[in-house]
């Protein structure tokens, strides 16, 4: 049987959701996994290494990645977790994340952050590849209606990541900087490659639309033959409140025109009324999956697992 | 055929330099190797771990035996040179080596020393074990006689392996802090089932006696049925400046009166006058063998290679 080869965008945890869940679902599928992260953080561990050390790339969310492809052997499931520690209390190394300073460690010694990746993913006998959206950090602004409470009616300009990702208020546009980063080739290899592209869950603005911001991995995703998939948010966060979910599947739109999708994931539940998605969905040129996707507690998170069970099918369907 | 079960003592760079040695000149000669490695290191990042996080031991030099055992995989080999890796630069993290703050981690999330080492080995493949002397840091102490030079007459207490490790003076005696540290009931089977132990080389005072200092493991190497060698530094070094070859041989019996020795092991130039050398051999029951172990440079460091030829032909000799 021919692998599936699927290309996932995204940031922190609803990309790693992602992972898992196509990890622990592919069953008799044989997916090969490229996940293309974000790399737009400037907070915590992540933050201060960049600021500290002038590190390349911030490493949290590729951390993430990587943990969520290890394999499920207990020697490599150990080393995930070990990645995933983050160090306590109150000296230079509280809050950061052991496999942060592993994966910052590699990119000093190799000096290539893909062949770190690929290094970290043998070490924990990775499922998949992870690559970074760009080969160095960017930075993400944007301009919020309301950001500042005393000036309700004001946009103000928003800088990094982590301060738009909880700005009060409406993201009226958003951007990086620099405008054109350098991309890694096998990025856009993949894209080219691939057979499916999924895009979310995550972070709206600041982990799933800045890929579409890079012009280098835009063009890859309008040109490649690659069916689209788009996994909807459970709830809107700060950076989206007050954005409706037909609103989440414009606003890829309205940064990349030329996006065609073809399938959009949504939670049964949570997705609340579906006529108004239906149809923004359709405007895409892409029907409506609804399924359970949440965890069992009620809260907005994105069960790996149901993601996973309802990802693998729309994936393995015949064109 | 059988393995031939070695248990090696040390600290850092020499036994370092055995466990390479063994592990490439092994050939056909199937090893068992255990380190059993000193952990009263409280200078450069190993004493910061232990200062500003309280780690439970020094991680550098069990890092070390760590690396010195990885297999010859090219992954494996990536992931040893990883563990080495030493940030540079002077943020918080500069000094750190990788290993050292991986180790540290693992210690902290599983909570047991040895699972920690365990897993590191798995890491690199490693072809043999690494034990700590004991299961939480231990301290140096030294009555060196001339420390301050103001002072050439008399005895001062220093304290620290670093500190004793560079002093000036004549090392009158050694002792550990606390007297009877807890062992690792791992390293005690590993000498009671040993073929070969294994002392030196390495800082005599700080590196290779302390193990004698440890009432554990003394009475593991006196009962133990192994047979012993002792491979002698090259040079002395600040701690035992003033002390022949035979005085390191006499400190060992000073130190551990039951101890028995087979083999001596010293470089047949850097050794001096051998008679003197001989008859310190012989006093302890054992037969001196000497051969080119330094490395071609004229510098008295260890050549692995070299200490591997001479070492495994003892090994693999009939009792």
């Amino acid at each position: 049987m021919t692998a599936i080869r699927v290309v996932a965008f995204g940031g922190g945890h609803g990309l790693a959701a992602s992972l898992r869940g196509l990890r622990h679902a592919a069953g008799d599928l044989d997916l090969d996994i490229t996940a293309i992260v974000t790399v737009g953080d400037d907070g915590g561990s992540s933050g201060r290494l960049l600021l500290e050390r002038d590190a390349l790339l911030p490493v949290g969310d590729l951390r993430k990645a990587l943990a969520a492809l290890a394999c499920d052997d207990p020697v490599e499931q150990r080393t995930a977790e070990l990645l995933q520690y983050r160090f306590a209390g109150d000296d230079p190394l509280a809050g950061h994340a052991v496999g942060n300073l592993l994966l910052l460690g590699l990119m000093e010694m190799l000096g290539d952050p893909v062949e770190a990746l690929d290094h970290v993913a043998a070490m924990v006998g990775a499922q998949g590849r992870v690559l970074p959206m760009a080969r160095h950090a960017v930075g993400i602004e944007a301009e919020v209606l309301g950001a500042d409470p005393s000036r309700p009616g004001e946009v103000v300009t928003v800088r990094g990541q982590h301060a738009v990702a909880v700005a009060l208020g409406h993201v009226e546009a958003v951007r990086i900087e620099p405008v054109d980063p350098p991309t890694p080739p096998q990025a856009i290899d993949a894209i080219r490659d691939a057979d499916w592209l999924i895009f979310g869950p995550g972070s709206w603005y600041t982990s799933v639309l800045p890929h579409l911001l890079v012009p280098g991995l835009a063009e890859a995703i309008v040109a490649s033959p690659a069916r689209r998939l788009v996994t909807l948010n459970l709830a809107a966060d700060n950076e989206t409140s007050g954005l409706s979910v037909a609103d989440h599947l414009a606003a890829l739109r309205w940064y990349l025109p030329g996006l065609r999708v073809d399938t959009v994931l949504a939670d049964a539940k949570w997705v609340g009324e579906p006529e108004p998605v239906h149809r923004a969905a359709e405007s895409l040129g892409a029907r409506l999956v609804l399924a359970p996707l949440a965890v069992a507690d009620g809260s907005p998170r994105h069960d790996p697992e149901s993601l996973g069970v309802a990802l693998v099918p729309v994936l393995g369907a015949a064109r």
